[in-house]
């Protein structure tokens, strides 16, 4: 469309930094409710995120039945407890310490999938990299984490689950491949560390550890 | 850290909307050299993506020499004319007439790799869902997308590659996984628009052809 593109200044790129600063995986949620028009604002914002061929291959999922969420805070547990026991020592007591997710008490529950088998984008661009489908969800999914964050609203992504039984307890269509299971609400509290790291699981490292020239 | 959370105001959101609504795949560059101070800004922002476990498997590869980023282009090349084989009739030659990659113009060449082999993180998050690596480095393109496009930076990812080739022209350790391949550069125009949109190889849907309630 011809409209003149935003000019970003200085001020913006600052609380774009910030908000990047300040985005955790948050698993200590309020009880309060979520306004479903919030969520919907933020699926909206999802949804402009790239993807390859411009396939659009995300799908959310909005858990609300009582017992489907109830199936997958049972995957969690058990998957959680078989993680447990390959930790040994410390390792484990602290790995038993930590609070890896906020499945009971976030009010909203959303499944992230890709559609392997979408029509859209004719193909393009996943000939030699099909992953490249999951990898737009997963796109999707760090926008809605930044538009959320930005509105105050936590997020919190588990993969201590199986993904297979995740798939069963919502009843989706076979192509569709679970790429994030999200929790959403009101945070308890803001950080700008990651638990992980407060907690001693794991420290941050600096762009020296990650970047090289070739 | 024991500092105020920053507070996020209608303005900032309505500037982030925005900021999602003209980021762009872009292939179109100028000649322009890139400030590496920026490029390495960038990169600091990207790091403050989510992890899993706070594994940080980002590994990002600034490709300089000639004669690496003339196999990656020869390697696209070859990748886009197999590509182009499986389309028939209109759709050939829409798909022949499309601008896929802009490996030549563009002054930066930026590869991402997970480390599928890292130690950070002691795996946790991953034991179940071991893709959480990749998915990782790829909430850090997203994070450097958007980043850069608030600097007035383009970004377009290539995925018509053979990631095999990639791995071997790049000559990085065995356990690294391409992710992406990057190319920055100063953007000639500027779309609120996808250009496989304009090119009417894939229109956009709406939010109501990607969600459902379970």
């Amino acid at each position: 469309m011809a409209v003149s593109p935003p000019k970003f200044d200085d001020a913006f790129r600052a609380q774009l930094a910030a908000l990047f600063a300040w985005r955790r995986d948050v698993r200590r949620f309020r009880a309060d409710p979520v306004d479903p028009a919030l969520v919907a604002a933020l699926l909206e914002q999802a949804c402009l995120s790239p993807s390859v061929g411009n396939s659009q291959p995300w799908r959310f999922v909005l858990v609300e039945d009582a017992a489907r969420r109830a199936a997958v805070t049972d995957n969690f547990r058990r998957a959680n407890a078989d993680a447990l026991a390959d930790y040994a020592g410390d390792r484990a007591v602290n790995y038993a310490s930590l609070k890896l997710a906020g499945l009971v008490e976030a009010p909203v529950h959303l499944a992230v999938f890709a559609d392997t088998e979408t029509g859209r984008g004719h193909g393009l661009g996943r000939r030699t990299m099909p992953e490249m489908l999951a990898y737009s969800a997963v796109g999707a999914v760090q926008t809605l984490w930044l538009a959320a964050r930005a509105a105050g609203l936590g997020v919190g992504w588990v993969s201590i689950l199986d993904p297979a039984e995740v798939h069963a307890a919502l009843d989706v269509p076979a192509g569709w491949k679970l790429v994030a299971y999200l929790c959403l609400g009101w945070p308890v509290e803001e950080h700008d560390d990651p638990e992980l790291e407060r907690a001693d699981w794991q420290a941050r490292g600096g762009l020296a550890d990650f970047l090289v020239r070739r």
